[in-house]
């Protein structure tokens, strides 16, 4: 059964990295030890790893980067999980291309290893990276990305601002053309908020609630501990 | 000669849709009265088209949607100049691949027809759009854009607010990670703000001012009626 714990953000304003996330990380993860990180989203890929090894250390874990072994692959075969970081969406995604990474990892999630993502690592888990709203810095060969979930993530969700007077799209807005172009459906998660995924299972957990957007249909609120499984079927196709 | 007017936004906050910049296109326009009209950015284009056309008759100019003629090639050719307007960057360029019309606007506007660009149409002037803010809701064959100029445009420019507890990256942030692995200067555009380019000429018109951000160098700010030719000079390759 497949199992993913996928996060909005590894830090939540006024607390430490990955803070607001260590009693569903130490949960979720149970006895896993050797994780394997994947530290592509970020361009300075040593100071990356230092941060997250330490972190996964306080939580008695052993982490090792895949920048940084002579076998990622191999890496991954002997590691317990697998926890892929944030930043630039696009970067991580040419990233996995580039290692010829994502058969094997969506193999190796698809036989019960466990899957974290933060931010740009919760987007990869999904169809594509299509509700990223990184910059897109690097052409990845396709936006098709992991397809571990039937649905896209839109992580650190913003709701929009009534004060504003800028122009530019809200989130909300993005989303929805999104929904113009393509059908599946898609979670806007609120920073602090993250889904806990078991086999057809997924869980609404963190306290900042989410926002689940579907073509053709109005949004709809969603609260901390809600079963989202239904709400987050693809679309059936008309016969 | 080259000639461009490539706007942040189409709208600003508390006037209509071009109203900002109605001066600066009349300016430019001189006797150009027939303006090819390029939809792509938006789905739902004839009301997108109808906004436009009510907008350039107000002008004196007679619009013609690309997406409503059995022949957009001729239409360009027949027309006077070219206004490429605003929405999703990706579903534009998407566009311009399908019509297959990269190579002919190219050749038109160094040939001299005036070119007209808003948000994601000022985007598409440049080398790429990789300094789009928008979401990669549709995947164009190549990231690789007009490029009629030879620097980035990040319009919408948006400056960092030191009361924000939003983590996700400012604008100045996603720009500074497009510098780490990409070198082309970049212009944060605000709302308000456009560029007049003639020639190798690029002054800086509207009221809001600009940031010009180059690889290894401190972003510097420009103000309005600024010569910015040499500051968006593309990097010179160490030999």
């Amino acid at each position: 059964m497949k199992r993913l714990l996928l996060i909005s953000n590894s830090t939540l304003y006024g607390s430490g990295y990955l803070d607001h996330a260590e009693n569903a990380i130490r949960d979720f993860l149970g006895p896993a030890s050797r994780i394997a990180f994947v530290p592509f989203a970020v361009h300075e890929r040593n100071g990356y790893t230092a941060r997250a090894r330490e972190r996964f250390r306080a939580m008695g874990c052993t982490l090792v980067s895949l920048h940084d072994v002579s076998n990622p692959r191999r890496e991954i075969e002997q590691a317990d999980a697998i926890f892929v970081g944030g930043g630039n969406t696009f970067r991580l995604l040419a990233g996995l291309y580039s290692f010829d990474l994502l058969e094997m990892i969506r193999h190796k999630v698809m036989q019960a290893m466990p899957y974290i993502g933060s931010s740009a690592g919760s987007i990869v888990a999904c169809p594509t990276l299509k509700t990223t709203k990184d910059m897109p810095i690097v052409q990845p060969p396709s936006f098709d990305s992991l397809g571990l979930v039937d649905f896209q993530i839109s992580p650190h969700y913003l709701d929009p601002d009534p004060a504003s007077t800028h122009m530019g799209e809200t989130q909300e807005e993005r989303i929805l053309q999104f929904l113009e172009e393509n059908d599946a459906p898609v979670i806007g998660l609120r920073e602090g908020a993250m889904l806990r995924v078991e086999g057809e299972s997924v869980v609404l957990r963190g306290v900042t609630g989410a926002r689940i957007f579907r073509r053709g249909e109005n949004p709809v609120e969603v609260t901390p501990g809600a079963e989202l499984g239904s709400l987050l079927q693809p679309m059936v196709e008309a016969a």
